[in-house]
């Protein structure tokens, strides 16, 4: 039977702001990517997103970011590899205190926003991230864009790595993601958006924007908590992949 | 044999600026309370810190701070238990994930500055720190004002404390520190805090400002990183201890 | 003709997090507080707040705050009154630059959160908040919680002041607000609170939470922009207000 | 007679840290750039240095920068042309403040670090930032890279401009700067830096790194305050260029 892992990004919220609907999105999905204070959560919405996921069973993970709470971590930074190493071991760290007075682990590590988008594509930028996970905890999960060089880097270290796809993105024939901001970049339709990650998660392939399709073997799906309708697509995509006789669990490659 | 330890504050340096003389001063102690970036110390310096100790065996701690990076962390700011909780958590855990990288683990906590000052004095606070170090590590050293709130609410919890006493800082009635600012707070003369750290380490006791002797059992005595003789100050103190018998060495109470 | 000015605290967004129905409360009030970055506002919301401001014809003010993001600037924090003094023209500099690239000026200064409390009481606080009004420029009316140590501040450097009244905030005997978190501190009764205003304008006084009435002849009425019936509240009180006969306008003692 | 001006980079202080020689080197120089906040420099520091910029008569300026401390705005961070622009007018507006508060007003306005280097390249960052300099101010001198694109967006919105060159750094053939860590990069030795301030001051011209030399016609020189001899340099590149016949004065093209 095929499994696939439903991750979303939580813990959006900052001081007085609050951000997502994450009580609304955690009963659907397997995997929490926590912001750790970089580009979004300061150590309160930390701790009580770490304890709403353990009410709901939900692995978390580090969602380590560019130091940019301005920019909400989207911002392209030139940061040097130590840097970065530097970087993600500090954010793994932070969660890691809250998930130990928890009795949970992280589980996992994803960047975001700008960090993700340069550790696609930028290999000495990867290895730096694998290895501040790999510095850490050897058996974390590195979840990285599908085929792109983060989880290369990770198998290249011995780790476990996600590829992680999209239900409600547009691809290129690069398997990049169509840019923000580009027509169609979104997937709003959220019927759309399922069979999307439907057809991902059973045929192991993607629709292009340009038209043709793509090889894209995911091991994870995003479900975008910034959508309006959060907490019902996240449902919808959910059930949309049970119905197509996919479990939904924890999944990578060792 | 008596036994004590010496501590002092590291990694205070933040992004382009330094400070202090870490490198000096490390050979002479046994305990370095290092900066979690929220009044100083940014992720890169973190990281050199705990290599920086790991190579003089020096143990390290996590120097935990009120957020306030343009005050240093020494004004005061009223913050709930919940947030001395969660942003004591928050920076534990920032630093055991360098610590981990290195082979190394955090082996106490120490606040700083205005939170310091408040944890000795505030019975609601020191118990929302200790618990959030107990929550962390059952086995940590909490360290904080000789016979002030601080140890006091780590003991009711079952952690071992270090009391901590300061050579260079002059002593009120009442076992505070004379504040800054007073004449005679800071004691100038290198042999004179000598002085005062061997009375308090053989005798248990210290001179008042006022007059008068105060009755001070310490297991940590500080050394300030920011005199400007920083690392002369530790070799005195280190050798001015030996040369009076004591062992110099990581020391708490269970 | 009794004349009432209606101010509201404004530009509270912060990068990718938004806060307040700024375009639905702005048609309705007479002077905008706009957050100046240090406690929410960057640079680019402010520029827009600003425009908006300028749109509707409203006069804009700097929502000057203690340096604390994370705390919205509601946590007291103690600042010396050179600090005090030098985060005032800071912030109404940055403003001011907005403001002139708009063809605008700044037209007022009042303190937010925290700062606002404390400069309430404190009067060597509230002297350096009014001085920096007056070193930036003479001409600024200085807003603050009416009877309190910053308009006498300000009235002492000669100074036009506006002594601010709250229209759904409950009194107490000696002329403070009821502390948030006590039952009743926030009338949440649209109609009891434009009731409320009416009162304050028409015959110069309140009704205290633990009875009676209080004499207070407020010069601006604050409409609380975080209700979540933000703009409906802004309209009602503004036409409560006018169908008093009160004329709404900006509005200061020399 | 020939004139050049003198700047120097000062305010670059914040909180507990301190850099730089400001009062070593305010005596030598014209034209002091203050650093506003962005990538360092708080509001006490801000407002010292205006205070001691006015106590030797120098020209004060807005050092404006990415919104980067930890990075001392070296990093490059992809800002769009309407955050450059608003980023630009909030940080001259906050100088503004102090020297308004001072009896001064701002003279001109210098990118600082990355945001210097990339709006010495893209025409749209360099428009952006010069539209925010004439938003402000239209009599506002704009300082950049002499032959860049910043004085070229300048001179297109009818600023006078002040072209810039570097007495202790190597140039390239194309009039660019030599980077960082490449050996020579910079002048170590005072009097070759002094030789070559002089010889762009009186002969229009500057030897390349790869042999030749390249015409270079600049309006200011830059003294670069973090030397370790940063006053000494500045008193012999003052006195340097004084004995070689240039008059050092405030310096623009209209």
């Amino acid at each position: 039977m095929t499994c696939i892992d439903l991750n979303c990004d939580m813990g959006e919220s900052f001081g007085a702001w609050s951000m997502g609907d994450d009580a609304g999105v955690m009963p659907w999905i397997t995997s929490a990517n926590i912001a750790c204070g970089f580009h979004a959560g300061d150590f309160s919405t930390m701790q009580q997103t770490v304890l709403l996921a353990k009410r709901h069973g939900v692995a978390i993970g580090a969602h380590v970011s560019l130091p940019d709470l301005q920019g909400f971590g989207r911002r392209v930074m030139k940061v040097s590899a130590n840097d970065a190493h530097a970087l993600t071991l500090y954010q793994i760290g932070a969660l890691a205190g809250f998930a130990r007075a928890a009795g949970l682990r992280v589980a996992h590590v994803k960047p975001h926003g700008a960090l993700y988008n340069m550790a696609a594509k930028d290999a000495a930028l990867a290895d730096a991230i694998a290895r501040a996970v790999h510095d850490f905890d050897a058996t974390l999960i590195l979840v990285g864009l599908a085929n792109s060089e983060l989880p290369k880097a990770g198998v290249a270290l011995g780790l476990a790595v996600a590829h992680e796809a999209f239900a409600d993105r547009s691809y290129e024939a690069d398997g990049s993601l169509t840019l923000r901001g580009t027509h169609g970049a979104v997937i709003e339709d959220a019927a759309a958006a399922v069979a999307q990650a439907v057809k991902i998660a059973t045929q192991g392939n993607v629709d292009i924007r340009s038209g043709g399709t793509l090889a894209l073997r995911a091991d994870t799906i995003c479900v975008h908590g910034d959508r309006a309708d959060a907490a019902r697509f996240a449902q919808a995509l959910h059930d949309g992949l049970k119905a197509a006789g996919i479990s939904i669990a924890n999944s990578a490659r060792a």
